[in-house]
């Protein structure tokens, strides 16, 4: 299945999109949240789109998308997952996963402007592969892992290099500014990708490709990653897992280059969607 | 007020303190969560036990107390605001705040057990004066913070070293292990604190005095810290925003000292109360 989410921010409504199609399945009476992921949701959905699939209210295609998983406990992410990004950020080559949070206030919808914060020179994108905890992990094995797993998302981890590294401490000052994570279109659930480790991601800014690259240069894949995270935190049914980063980000230019006001940027993963978003300076939002 | 809330873990009830009595607030219709904080429920709370001083239920003072704040959207930390810990910890001295975040599934009571990480060697404590949020804070001056704090807690910023030091990346992977955010016992509301830059805090390990010191040595006060925080990331009401150690923890000492099973921490703030955390292995708890 593929699920979204639809409608005014913070007021979204479940949807699903079967052949291309957006059906409201409001009805359910569920939002794709925490308890839904928590109760096996997934199955109850797919049971109301197979009972009511002659009843669903279709909505326009170019609805507003929000995020397909509605405030989740966190979003967790991987740092330098892949050798050509690890090498143009100038940092060694992870030996364990390098983690890190964002905060949940950085969630948006896959097309909804990416707003420079006030002041910012450095605002920088990610194309990455994120997915979705479909139940509580601790302590969880590897070979066990992809039971945990509920699906996939398209991620723009939108980072700010100078809040990231110039302003001391963590990472977290630069990545978890409003708009800051823009996912979606689509959850799409586990059964869907053949394989997880040989899907392409791309981003071009204004019409140019700027990363284009596979999972399969992953350097930890994403039982690894579940395994791993939940030896030191617990993962949650709904949290946000994201995977890393190719090479391409503007911070590794010579020189540099940065978002700026009326730039377009425009992603994909195969079998995952696409998204866009335009950027605005925070100062423009006033 | 002092706002507690009582009762089974994950099922707690709302309830206050008045003259160090419990008294049960559930009939309000409301936990002490974002959507509290953010409709003003703290003025909606006074009208409450006001108009039904004579009927609330009392409830035993032995209770088991949960984290007097239902799960926040996020829990923000600040390190190395105490100069003497800064020294102890081997880092310089900060001229900016340094900011993390710590898993939501860390938070617990104040009275429940620690739990050490799986083979984990060196989790440590960490006495800390934390606020609550009020209001959602997003480029917030330094002259209006205040008025985004809606009262203060006692927080033991739990950390493991290795993990936090050793293991690559952010200081995340050792502050968000489960159990790891004893809060509470109560959330003291503002007006009730007469000068937050003047509160002794302590801690014992097994009755030996660890850490004593006074937030009079914060290096970055409240109202700077809600004001820099709010430049990157946006604060919401009912969020945890701890304010750092002073000098003591077990890192420091020579040879380190960390938890074992059966180690008690007691702590204290004055004007916040005290919590006890008994350590147990996390093998012992299977």
């Amino acid at each position: 299945m593929k699920l979204i989410r639809y409608g005014e921010l913070n007021r979204e409504k479940p949807a699903i999109v079967i052949d291309g199609a957006f059906y409201d399945t409001s009805a359910l009476g569920e939002d794709y949240n925490e308890r839904f992921f928590e109760t096996d949701g997934l199955s109850r959905l797919k049971a109301f789109v197979e009972l009511n699939k002659e009843k669903l209210e279709r909505i326009p295609e170019n609805s507003r998308l929000g995020s397909p998983v509605a405030r989740p406990s966190k979003i967790v992410c991987t740092g330098l997952n892949y050798a050509d990004h690890a090498e143009e950020m100038e940092k060694p080559i992870p030996t364990e996963p390098i983690i890190f949070m964002k905060s949940t206030t950085a969630l948006m919808g896959p097309n909804d402007d990416i707003i420079i914060p006030r002041n910012s020179e450095k605002t920088d994108w990610e194309v990455e592969l994120a997915f979705v905890i479909g139940k509580k992990a601790r302590y969880v094995e590897e070979a066990e892992a992809m039971d945990y797993v509920a699906g996939y998302c398209l991620h723009n981890d939108v980072s700010e290099r100078e809040y990231q590294f110039e302003r001391g401490g963590t990472w977290d000052k630069g990545k978890g500014c409003d708009t800051f994570a823009p996912i979606g279109p689509y959850l799409v659930t586990k059964d869907e990708i053949e394989d997880v480790n040989a899907m392409r991601l791309w981003l071009k800014l204004n019409g140019e490709t700027m990363q284009d690259s596979t999972t399969a240069n992953f350097i930890f894949k994403i039982p690894h990653l579940v395994s791993y995270m939940s030896q030191f935190i617990t993962l949650l049914p709904g949290d946000i897992i994201s995977t890393g980063s190719p090479a391409g980000v503007g911070y590794g230019l010579t020189p540099p280059v940065y978002l700026k006001s009326g730039d377009v940027l425009e992603m994909g993963i195969d079998g995952l969607g696409t998204s866009k978003q335009r950027v605005k300076r925070y100062e423009e939002t006033l």
